[in-house]
């Protein structure tokens, strides 16, 4: 009878619990959707401001803004910014290409993957071989490669629901096509943007060229995915036409520049630490709005979030901007460097950088019983229709962090329209959706408030 | 032990079961998101034919037009029209509106609400006073709102999570705000655009006089919401300034026109009739791509699904698309008329008329044994993201139709953007992303085949 009354009123303590996380997350979510700042804060960022690739001005600027921003605030204790060198990757004058169909010259919208090295400045002119993959290559041989341009034209899998795994499932061609291809003798390659959209916008992104010798780099440019339909189509017909561009992007030295963090010490542990964040630097082809602008006003509105509610977190709580996630991941080094010097224990890191659409969930990078903890939890989001609690890549910025046990997770927008923005000069303000990017911070905070209350474990 | 052996056997065949309607359900949306025609539908609908007011040009084109589709489909035993005459109101030139602050002039965007009548020729212009609720009218009283124009500026109520919600909260204003001002001697009303953003889109959209005598109808005018926010503002330094607008309006005869249905016979029980559709017709101040061109083509897709995957109902399918849905409903009345007439018996019925966004579930009309039918499939529905299944409305079209038994559901899409476009001049088909569209589509023809396959209690 004791341990049934026992039973009973600890049932009663976790409902009371329940009913008062409930009405937390009720007030957090209502706090995002009526008095929130992080739609104004992008809207200069993406307006004022414009494309943040690490080392331009447009970066130092973002900086400098969201710095001012977070102190005047008033929900940090400190705000300060952490010295990062970063590479400097300039595009250089706009990219020209065409191909050659006899006589009949077609002109094809293409960039210059970040990373690239220029072309000669005359431009480059081959014949340019079709290939679906890495095998593709190989089943080709030097002989057929050499002296040609390689066109990786596999498209993001349709059938994947979820475009994330599409993008990762065909992006080898991007990251990896120049390097391995140059080692077949190709002179340059050019790659389908990786997105489901048929439209005129080449995507830019990361490629490296690994450990190759630095006088086999070749050029590699992405072409808009109606410019490769067009293409492929073209050399069916004409497998000896001749395709021709220009780019003369450059790989400068290191400059400075910073992460900005916003920190509020803890109540009761301020030992234990909470990261939050997104990363500031951006491509240089638009504002960067949904990648990763969004993920950084989320994460500075948690904060304003705590502070409008009145919510003291029991652990330091660090608002982070990494920077350069795109093109170097040297902000998200630096952080960990930093924290390991400083024999700092972060128990939770969460990242945003996934755009700004209807939060879905969270993807999760836990151990068993922190897993477990938080899917009991998941009862408490279903109001908000986040239903998704997965395993899987929390966040690059992220991803160097380590402590004694630390917890990731990774905010889970709707994935669908991403990728008809990412890297492009489309990826603007006027794609977002404010209610939509609240609804992620407020998704965000809610996760942050249960982690801080109860701890990991 | 045989109770056991019976159990077990029981288990297995119900793990089949499921197992089969798992790869069912993924074949189901493979189909739909690498084989689809619904996006180009919607782009003839769109972009060739246009706005399909009830009544207008645009709307007998795309009768025919979808009725051609069907046929060319090869999907129906058959194809054929529903007579219906439907209210034709059509707008005149386009509207104008300004305020005086003084001498100062101040153009604002409006548009006439459908239904409504046209001002004077020469316009209205008086005094405005501006009211948050019918409420508010009573406080004013006859004294204070004789003469004047109401400005009903009520905004929809952010901190709801379904935007839905928010809409029906604040849509008396629109629907019945123009005859409850007439009551008190209002001269004419102006109404907030039902939308979250803060734009220059005025939103059109249905109201009504009830029954007050034709010689009080009153003019109703929609204006934008930044309009709105800028009249607003003005008045509280100046309650006096004047007001000014002008629309010519009206409504005509009633004209011929039809439902399009396509059916296919069932195989096992032809009499019973599952019916899936959406609203052909739309506002004319846009293509109306999401209201309700989407569902109308993922209504066509759910055929088109069972067509490219070799799956035949069980009972009879008809894709309805129905006339109407926004200013008189008529389309759906003749529908269940006729059924009515000819003793059908409906099982089901299913409707997508809340945009073409990623779906998030179902709003279920059902009584408890089927409710729970229904909600032991979820788990199907889990890896496509779909976890709402909720009770609630199903849609306008659907709800005359009654039988002696029926189950009815709409589809629940992502509802966050859909009142920026809606009724406005921005609902075209750039704002319809392809995948979101055809995962709509791939969701409503999972549901029905689930339906088809088990049946209804």
């Amino acid at each position: 009878m004791k341990k049934l009354l026992t039973l009973l009123l600890l049932n009663s303590i976790v409902g009371l619990a329940q009913n008062s996380d409930e009405s937390q997350l009720a007030t957090i979510y209502k706090s995002a959707l009526t008095n929130s700042k992080c739609y104004s804060w992008l809207d200069y960022l993406s307006n004022s401001i414009g494309s943040r690739l690490s080392g331009s001005d447009g970066a130092q600027k973002a900086v400098e803004y969201t710095k001012i921003q977070m102190e005047a605030l008033g929900a940090f204790d400190k705000v300060y910014l952490q010295e990062v060198m970063v590479p400097k990757w300039v595009r250089g004058e706009k990219e020209t290409a065409y191909f050659l169909d006899g006589k009949k010259k077609t002109v094809v919208p293409i960039c210059a993957l970040g990373g690239s090295v220029a072309t000669p400045k005359a431009g480059i002119m081959a014949e340019i071989i079709e290939v679906q993959s890495m095998d593709d290559l190989k089943t080709l041989g030097e002989a057929k490669i050499k002296g040609k341009i390689i066109f990786f034209n596999r498209p993001m899998d349709a059938s994947q629901i979820e475009a994330f795994r599409a993008y990762f499932g065909a992006g080898d061609q991007r990251r990896a096509g120049a390097k391995e291809a140059s080692k077949y003798g190709a002179i340059a390659t050019i790659v389908r943007s990786l997105t489901y959209r048929l439209d005129d916008f080449p995507h830019t992104g990361w490629m490296g060229y690994g450990d190759i010798p630095k006088e086999q780099y070749i050029p590699s440019a992405a072409i808009s995915t109606n410019g490769a339909e067009l293409l492929s189509k073209t050399l069916k017909s004409n497998p000896k036409l001749k395709f021709y561009f220009k780019q003369s992007c450059k790989m400068e030295d290191d400059v400075l520049s910073y992460n900005v963090v916003g920190e509020i010490k803890g109540s009761e542990h301020p030992e234990k630490i909470i990261v939050v964040g997104g990363h500031l630097d951006s491509w240089d082809l638009a504002d960067g709005s949904h990648d990763d602008g969004a993920g950084c006003v989320q994460s500075m509105e948690v904060a304003n979030i705590f502070k409008n509610i009145g919510f003291k977190p029991k652990n330091t709580l660090r608002v982070v901007l990494f920077m350069n996630e795109e093109n170097g991941g040297r902000g998200g080094g630096k952080y960990q460097e930093l924290a390991q010097k400083n024999s700092e224990n972060h128990i939770f890191a969460m990242e945003s950088d996934s755009g700004g659409f209807t939060p879905r969930g969270f993807s999760l990078e836990s151990d068993a019983a922190n897993r477990k903890k938080i899917a009991n939890w998941k009862s408490l989001f279903e109001p908000y229709y986040v239903h998704v609690f997965s395993e899987g890549h929390a966040g690059s910025d992220i991803e160097p962090l380590t402590s004694s046990k630390i917890v990731k997770a990774g905010l889970l927008p709707d994935s669908q329209r991403y990728f008809d923005y990412h890297h492009a000069a489309n990826d603007t303000f006027d794609a977002i959706n404010k209610r939509e990017l609240e609804l992620g911070a407020a998704t965000m905070a809610s996760l942050i408030y249960l982690v801080d209350k109860y701890g990991i474990e």
